[in-house]
């Protein structure tokens, strides 16, 4: 009998049909065939998006722990951004609203973008959260009448996507609107209009200003609520025709691990609209769990909440489980983790780096996968008398180095892929 | 301070102007005022839908109760339907589709329009429930692919609405879509169909088939799912141009008596569609109260669950505040009780009668309401030098009878309202 979130099903043959190609490379220099020379390959990247929340490396991409004294801070923050970067491709950047724009009309446009252009430069796709949210949005909305409320989300959307493009072309536009006109904790601009207008000329209005904006970009709706809720909204928003180009599910763990048969089972409801899917916001302690009667996570505050070995363990062990499950499923495209270090939201231990800055089991495991299981590391291989070499990879970029030169190939789609490179 | 589920607030003010007119009726004879002449006043009927299911009744309408020796459990059965009639003006009849045709052709047409046309013929209305459900649906669908379980569903529905036009004009066209895709509990034709079409539109397909079917009558949308997602699925169809002309909100209360808080609340939300509210199946108990932990309730199953003293004076404290909860919403416009006797649906003494055919306390109290508090017995009045009588009355039908004739009116919109009869 298999353990409690570890099915008995072998997920690699699916890991591999879905995630791997069959490559037939065929390398020329200057058009001839290169037959009987040794070929390097070696992937540079992956198509899948792992991802991370980069709120920590802000300070570090703004230069700001370099200009004072701080050597230490900044020697770690570099050692956190090596590790950051070692496992991840994607990042997520806050737009909290209320963080972002705290004064009308002061906006934190320069440090964000110098923080996105930063993780641009070193080969991530970037990604802006969240344009619309009742949660953390500017307080003064709440001076405004509604309209005015309605327009000057509208103008902020519009001025983000616009003076982010380029370097920040993801978004999850809008946040939690299952719960959005009925969010009760406090007065706030957002669910005020959400209220008025109704969620789905909602998401319309804020889906319209970012396309707008940027005609090119992928734009996420978003939600911590996997209920029946989320799927009635989707289809509603779906059959009022509003493009959406991603599905972004929650996927905060604080009271235990999913297992893989509820992952499957959410996958499975919110795949049957044909959209990717990406796991936005992922977090697996490896401390004790948050009790199951806490229903909203934030009403859980603690002054320390620690990182055991026990817990270290199975935190290891369920994030083998859970990015394994994910990427079994074609539809999952992407999958963003909560925080690389302890003691993010809510002071959990949900972090792969302890608070001292070490590594748990947990990086090691998934640095095994991402950059073991999952990658072709530089790899010498023989060209046939056509000059062809052949290796399954994971989808994603490679170099292919021989005769001294260096070219780039990409495997976009499983299965059998025909590739050349003239050197 | 009020005790829980008893607001501090008086609804009396409420109720009043909600529920009642100030009638100026004008009395004429040929066509001259009727001065200083005694008029008697008698309230008839309420505008107000008192309903109740009226399955137990279904027999006694079709006379299979006296066609033996069961001299007895005729006499039970006509002493229950008087006190229904004395209660309701509104029944609910069954149309579960695995009841209604539990052989593919053979419709039980004929017994529920008996039955219809029984409580038609004791002014009451009448409403069919429901004419697509995945509960209690037909086992034979599941012998069918999917575009045939469709067709036959739409085929139904346009049978049943034609074939009781006029007797039965009200419909819950389609119940609990909110789980209806993902009901995972079992395998059934109208799961299987509504997971592959999407909610909204098996929610278009099966309303624009009573619509044709039946043009004035008036379809509901019912469902248990009183949270967002319910909400979200109403803006979805909202948004998708299909007409609803009722929103239908189930409230058995197994679990103990929501309050008047709580009630208020879940009609805030709904009411904002601007849409009339039916509260379709309402059970509160007189015993003790089903565990809180059992999410569907059809998973408490006990031999015997018996009515109390204590409960069954709880219970017609809870009737009272629910019943005045819901007539000071002006939103709300009928309110159907789930069986007036005991041992009903799960067994619960959830009745205003016991199993032994005797009133409970509960049958008292919404009786000194709805027949009581909130209706105008026969009144005699004196006409001015006018021909004209005031009187405050509940919205609904009167007779007023002077010189040896007789007329009804009605009061239909709450406030000042003029009347003339010509006797």
């Amino acid at each position: 009998m298999p353990l409690p979130g570890h099915s008995a099903v072998d997920r690699d043959p699916l890991i591999k049909a879905h995630r791997t190609a069959d490559a037939t490379l065929t390398v020329t220099a200057n058009g001839a065939p290169l037959s009987g020379q040794e070929v390097v390959v070696a992937q540079r990247n992956h198509k899948f998006l792992f991802g991370c929340i980069g709120f920590d490396l802000i300070p570090l991409a703004n230069g700001d722990l370099t200009t004072n004294a701080a050597t230490s801070a900044a020697t770690d923050a570099e050692r956190l951004a090596d590790r950051w970067l070692d496992l991840f491709n994607f990042a997520t950047l806050p737009f909290y609203w209320g963080g972002f724009e705290p004064v009308r009309g002061r906006p934190d446009t320069e440090r964000l973008r110098r923080a996105a252009q930063w993780f641009a430069d070193r080969g991530c796709l970037v990604k802006g959260h969240p344009l619309a949210w009742h949660t953390v949005t500017a307080d003064w909305l709440k001076d405004l009448d509604n309209a005015e409320i309605a327009r000057t989300q509208v103008d902020r959307i519009q001025r983000e996507v616009t003076d982010f493009a380029g370097v920040i072309d993801t978004w999850d536009v809008i946040n939690e609107v299952v719960i959005m006109p009925i969010f009760d904790r406090y007065d706030n601009g957002i669910t005020r209009i959400c209220r008025e207008l109704g969620r789905i000329p909602m998401i319309r209005m804020v889906f319209d200003a970012a396309r707008a904006a940027n005609p090119r970009a992928t734009l996420l709706l978003n939600d911590f609520d996997l209920s029946a809720g989320y799927e009635c909204l989707i289809e509603g928003v779906l059959e009022a025709g509003i493009q959406i180009d991603a599905l972004g599910l929650q996927s905060h763990m604080h009271q235990g691990y999913w297992g893989e048969e509820k992952t499957l089972g959410i996958i499975d409801r919110f795949a049957r609209y044909g959209l990717p899917i990406h796991f936005t916001e992922t977090t697996i302690l490896s401390g004790h769990l948050m009790p199951a009667d806490i229903v909203d996570l934030n009403d859980y505050q603690i002054p320390d909440w620690p990182t055991t070995p026990e817990g270290e363990a199975r935190q290891a062990e369920e994030i083998t489980s859970f990015y394994r499950t994910l990427l079994s499923q074609p539809s999952v495209e992407a999958m963003t983790y909560w925080g690389l270090s302890d003691g993010g939201w809510l002071g959990a231990p949900g972090g792969f780096v302890r608070a001292d800055g070490t590594p748990k089991p947990s990086y090691q495991a998934l640095h095994s996968l991402i950059k073991g299981d999952w990658w072709l590391p530089p790899t010498t291989m023989v060209t046939d008398p056509e000059g062809r070499v052949r290796f399954n990879g994971f989808l994603g970029e490679y170099e292919v180095s021989a005769v001294g030169k260096v070219a780039t190939v990409r495997l976009d789609e499983p299965g059998p892929a025909t590739l050349a490179v003239d050197l």
